[in-house]
């Protein structure tokens, strides 16, 4: 995006501005309830398609119900390239600029119960790259790329502002039960994770369990998203048609079988790609974990 | 989407409204450009992720450039499933209605040439069904349902309009050689092609040869989709942030190696999907030939 | 493959050995030990590829480690589906003739520890049918039909003489902590499981749990498995080079958190497949839980 | 599988034959055909899975027909490199030892034209290497790796002794219409391809046309295979039941439009392959071009 984005939401909640005369990813904001048009769309669901019963949308609407395995390390990359890295709107933490977390999730899905009785629909798994940023003020996490392996998944994630992108993301399970082919889940348990895109290896983390935890250390910050959908009129192709900071809400966050020790992680050049301008300088603690929570609210920068 | 959608840009057009007023998708319209901000989002990109360099982007900006084996056959559906799966800002048309295409092509996708020596990124597969329809009483092709096998490819589709989902499409080829492998192309020539999503075959045709054509069947109305992007804000979730009919602008569309003949058509009924509800009564023309085109632009109506 | 590998034909090609002495499959039965070429096969490795650092090959050789969870049903198919499963040498089990199980599981394979950190190798899902058999008197189960998502698997299955195919499987998740998005593995808890290949859905289960259990029903039988392997040579292809029961033999077999309840099950008609052939007339007990095995040997018939 | 299987090791032990006197892969060899067992086995099919219409099997009996588009480059890697990859009973050619050929093909297969109307069954893409080499004197190609992205084509290379895996192949199309998305299939014209496995890159081309050609370069020695099928038996896994040499046998092998030039080629190095062993040192010409053959027979060596 290499000319003027108008990003006036933003802009205004950074300045105070008044609401009104905002423009970007706005419109909600701008027209009050005693204007709305009372058109109603005939066309059912929540993201595209839209259909005549509503079911063939790829996400329906909230509430969104997750629960999921983490695998993943902290790490520092370059001050320069974590500042890079943040949109306008973030800054980066004083307290920590370069500092992240490199995350691949086996997740599980559900609206509702059928849902999860539905595994082609309902599992998917997810890499992200949380950085730590400053947004006026209040430490923050941005997302500056994601992967997962399912399109309803996609679909969710660009609602909330997270970029994703399709790639192939596989961690080492553990299972209830002693085995030579999986790692005990405790003291000296190791795990690796990994992820492709386009056919080419882009990240790849193992960690050695030393101890329990609270909680996850990735997920102490609230993350930011840009919702970002652009417009392709020739002449507006620099003015996108959403492109807002968010913070993502998360309902009834929990954790448990949390083990941290310590952690490798790699990122790995590809073309069209710059996860790896964010290469790990240093790598801190590794982790492993369960984790869940639900979705039901986004709230506007 | 089962309440208000404030759809007024939309409306506004199709009314000869004035521009100031609009919601919905429309805030580029809203903000003239006197008094558009000054900001610059520093990440750049056209789609998402934007980032630092500006080439993670699933989609960078157009021209779009494809060429492709295209496969389907044109269909009667019953006139209320027709009906039924046209968005608010379109009608039947009266002459045909529950006329329609499908249409399976083997794509190669370049902005550059760069992109067609990167055929991972450049290559991908589609299928989608064409409807007949009217905007304002011109004669229009609504796409209610595509489908692809590549993310960059599903990023360009939504900022189209085409509601693209990820699936698997295959097609049988023709090779420029005799072979007991492959049909001819030319009279009696017999070619297929098949759908499937979430593991489930969705949709399947058949085509025998017979005679050359000036070109595809299902080629010959201008394209409408529908914008759609939401918002998850608790209280905006019936109010998307873009929703807006346009009008694909096809520069240089080509055909080559155009034959029709008559073909075979099913929809397979599967949950989480309405194709099947646009059954084909009844089977016109099969075909199978080779476009090309080129994207730069967008017309919203 | 690191020591004596006999291949007479060659042996005696190069040496001028007349032709028609030697051919097909044969030389580990028609050289006793004591008249076996010393020949040394250079290239190394278990299964193909051979090569010259022996790491190529998709299975090197055992011990084999697997840990899984199962999901599945018992059913009956009618008493002469059954019999018409069953390869020469096994007969009908007059007990519980057309009984047997559909199984899926998610597995994770590991030789060293190495293996399951490397998960795009190490982890694999399965769907295979088991059947109520007799060898020589003794009840066995037979399985026909096996499908995996990974060639390694699928590789280490054929010389075991499971006759797999490459399809995508699924199956619900449970995860150590309470979630909207997950059943509890426990009295009420719901999974489901389902397979396509060719994008096409072929077998899906849902089992409701009620009660634990020792063990998985599933494996209360030796495994008796058909070892295959066709010869090409133009008159030799109605003799297999490799044709012979054998059955499994499975180390240190162990079960954990075994439920048991209530299932159901449909296998769905596809071309190039035969499993609908087995359609359940009745549905017994469904099933979920974890084992662990490992594979160092194999009987032969 | 529809006439004599000989199952020796089967009856014999059914018929409390003794045990030692029969074991491993050898029915043909052991057995002359005046003695061969009558046994028919009573399930059906060429390679596994066996079943009771003949109908499940990966492959079926020959002829087995081809057409495909290739892209690829010749290459020399070291000498030693190229020595090391030869199974014993093949040698060097002394004339071009560390010559050999890198080729990506878009196949369609058919035993019958209903195959090529079952494009997920019948569409594959391949990427393998041919390296030269001598058998008794005769100068021949010697396939140390294949990688194809269908199990049907697995199956058929494993009989044929192709020591195929899968990945992601893939290369630059040629369409027959003017386009900015695609190459001109003639002077001046790039190709690339790329080959994937494990979601490592292995494997990448790229090609520039210059003047057309009778054949392609790569196809102009008989291509020798070991077929190799290991036992599982504790005591037998160093002794293969199937380990011979054999050469293919092309019918009606055509080519068309074939174009030669210049090329790149590199092998990436990954865990669990050998391929970047045989790391370019220097590259020869690209090409390009259509080929199609019939196969029904396989030569022993």
């Amino acid at each position: 995006m290499d000319s003027n984005v108008q990003r006036r939401s933003v802009l205004a909640a950074m300045a105070g501005g008044a609401a009104g005369i905002v423009a970007g990813a706005a419109p909600a904001t701008a027209a009050p309830a005693d204007t709305a048009p009372t058109t109603k769309e005939r066309l059912k669901g929540y993201t595209v398609p839209l259909s005549p019963r509503g079911v063939a949308n790829l996400a329906g609407k909230p509430p969104w119900n997750y629960v999921g395995d983490a695998v993943g390390a902290e790490f520092w990359t370059s001050a320069d390239a974590a500042a890079a890295s943040l949109p306008t709107g973030l800054d980066p933490d004083p307290t920590s600029n370069g500092h992240g977390y490199a995350v691949f999730i086996d997740w599980q899905f559900a609206a509702t119960p059928d849902d999860y009785l539905d595994p082609p629909f309902s599992l998917y798994s997810e890499f992200l790259i949380l950085m730590d940023a400053q947004w006026q003020g209040t430490p923050v996490a941005w997302c500056p790329f994601i992967w997962v392996d399912n399109d309803a998944s996609l679909a969710r994630g660009w609602v909330q502002g997270f970029p994703k992108k399709i790639g192939s993301i596989r961690q080492t399970r553990a299972y209830n039960i002693d085995s030579l082919a999986a790692p005990v889940l405790g003291k000296g348990g190791k795990f690796a994770a990994m992820m492709s895109a386009g056919g080419r290896r882009l990240a790849e983390t193992s960690v050695t369990l030393d101890h329990t935890a609270d909680r996850l250390p990735a997920l102490t910050r609230p993350i930011v998203n840009l919702r970002h959908f652009p417009q392709l009129a020739a002449d507006k192709q620099d003015t996108p048609a959403v492109h807002e900071l968010t913070m993502s809400v998360l309902d009834n966050l929990k954790f448990a079988n949390t083990w941290v020790g310590t952690g490798d992680l790699r990122f790995l050049p590809a073309p069209r790609e710059e996860l790896a301008d964010l290469q790990p300088r240093k790598v801190g603690v590794g982790f492993r974990g369960t984790l869940s929570y639900s979705v039901h609210d986004l709230r506007t920068l």
